[in-house]
């Protein structure tokens, strides 16, 4: 395992506070550092607070600023934000219309965020939107259901949008369960993820192996098979997102995201873009946005997802808002 | 070797043609697919051209886009565009004002980007900017001078901001050898590079090595060294910028970026960010602008660059304004 870090117990603090430093004119620590929010908060607007483990980065923090995220709440890496965490970022964000939490579907996530939800009933108006987009754990028939992957960055980024435009809290409860009916998402590995604090590897593939169905934990996939060519691959990765979903969408128009998990080259992922593309326009959806990059991450992990949106026009128009993040970044013109 | 591909030489083809398709708002192809350019073509403007071989992406192709560049050529992996390619991108993007070609300083790149301005004399105004900012090649005494890294971005924004604010191109050659003298970068890599044609690594470490002064195409730098910690790389990655540098510039304002090769996650980079911010400030030096990303890239290799540029108010201004590209995208309030 090498890094660029000095102690792994101080790694996720250190490069926090490179990213507040590097962004200070759009986010700065909420107090006493327990999460990060948008520097200029807008009276009167929803919050919209985010957060999870460390190791997904951008996730969460690079989607904090103008047109998205108020705050997000960062926890070790891969584990959950404390609620105590979650409860300051609440408290100090929300400017009297309430607050919604975007929590991606793992155990640890979801009994923090309620729990921080639940200690403040009374005193804050809160709703929260599970994020579940995964198509590999509903085959795995996980008990929990769905994790939350790549389409959380969708989820945050719409119903940001959405708070920005002003729609009042139970608005936004209402899109972000629409939202969670129509993205889905696959993703491989091609190889697993070494943890900084315990220097194990978590899943370990021979040199002609992929990992199929794989989270962003660096927990195995669904099944191991032959490295495959990345015709092959992105087919397999589309068939199925196509194949776990009622296309009760047909008609409707498609994003599609192509999400790196970290150490997968640019290059590699435009090129399954390209095939991925074409493989849900032959099956008649329109990709009408598009979106390729490295945004929700599994540290330094060799691998990729893919992800489907349908969004309706409305959902679409909030997509194409202005944003000003350190990672999404795009003016009226879009 | 994994990689996803389907094969070797196809492979940057295929990826060029999934990021047209992901961006075709911004770009297209050129004639016979030789270069991508800007969609719309500001007439009366001089046209920015830059290139090189691919794998360094998103460098160059992601950065062709209103305010930025008009057209990059991409050769085969590490291996320079062919001076035809660089001549039809000349030929269509030049509309009437001249070219101004912004090459990295490498034999094989100065020569075909030369060879293809010789032959349009005449015909086309042409001048060219080298770009050399690599501290470690000076250290080695390579005879043709210090290599072209992830300062490129910074001459690709700063000279396409100036030409789309209507700088004639004398005066864009001038601006670009002022920016020369005052743009340097020294690079790290934990591991070698495979490039998919040979399915051949460039150089191997032992798991406790680092490669100190390395390029962008898998070379060996200048000194193998014991592994250390991200206090220890950063200052001497800054130390060796600032021992090379005539600090001529005190006073001036500077842009830090820091540059991730590939296989290295953001959260690394922010925490060698953070600590190159404070080293340069603690030699008084006032961090007016900041860049941390994968921008320049060697692969998938692990590793990452520091690059200071003294900037003067006038390449401030020029860095701020407005640019529309697939990777850096900024509007009037950055």
């Amino acid at each position: 395992m090498k890094k660029f870090m000095n102690k792994a117990e101080s790694m996720v603090a250190e490069s926090l506070e490179g990213f507040v430093s590097a962004h200070e004119a759009l986010v700065m620590f909420g107090s006493q550092r327990k999460f990060i929010r948008r520097r200029h908060l807008v009276p009167g607007k929803v919050a919209i607070i985010s957060g999870g483990g460390a190791g997904h980065e951008p996730l969460h923090v690079g989607f904090v600023g103008d047109g998205m995220l108020d705050a997000a709440c960062t926890g070790h890496i891969f584990t959950s934000p404390t609620p105590d965490q979650i409860m300051a970022a609440i408290e100090e964000t929300d400017t009297g219309a309430g607050c919604l939490l975007v929590v991606k579907n793992y155990d640890g996530d979801v009994m923090n965020f309620e729990m921080a939800a639940e200690a403040l009933t009374g005193r804050h108006r809160i709703e929260t939107v599970i994020v579940d987009d995964d198509v590999s754990s509903h085959w795995a028939a996980r008990s929990s259901g769905r994790r939350g992957v790549a389409g959380t960055l969708i989820f945050e980024k719409v119903l940001g949008a959405a708070a920005e435009s002003g729609m009042d809290l139970a608005g936004l409860k209402a899109l972000g369960e629409r939202i969670r009916r129509h993205v889905r998402t696959m993703g491989i590995a091609l190889g697993g993820v070494t943890v900084p604090d315990t220097a194990r590897t978590t899943f370990v593939l021979e040199a002609d192996e992929m990992e199929v169905g794989v989270g962003i934990h660096g927990e195995p996939g669904v099944s191991r098979q032959k490295l495959a060519d990345a015709d092959t691959i992105t087919a397999m990765l589309c068939n199925a997102i196509l194949a776990d979903w009622e296309m009760s969408n047909a008609g409707e128009r498609a994003l599609l995201l192509v999400n790196g998990f970290g150490g997968t080259p640019t290059p590699e992922l435009y090129l399954v873009y390209n095939l991925a593309r074409r493989t849900v326009e032959a099956k008649g959806i329109q990709v009408a946005r598009s979106l390729v990059g490295t945004y929700v991450t599994s540290l330094d992990m060799a691998g990729l997802s893919v992800t489907l949106a349908m969004l309706d026009d409305e959902a679409l128009h909030l997509w194409d808002a202005p944003v000003s993040t350190a990672v999404l970044h795009w003016g009226t013109n879009q």
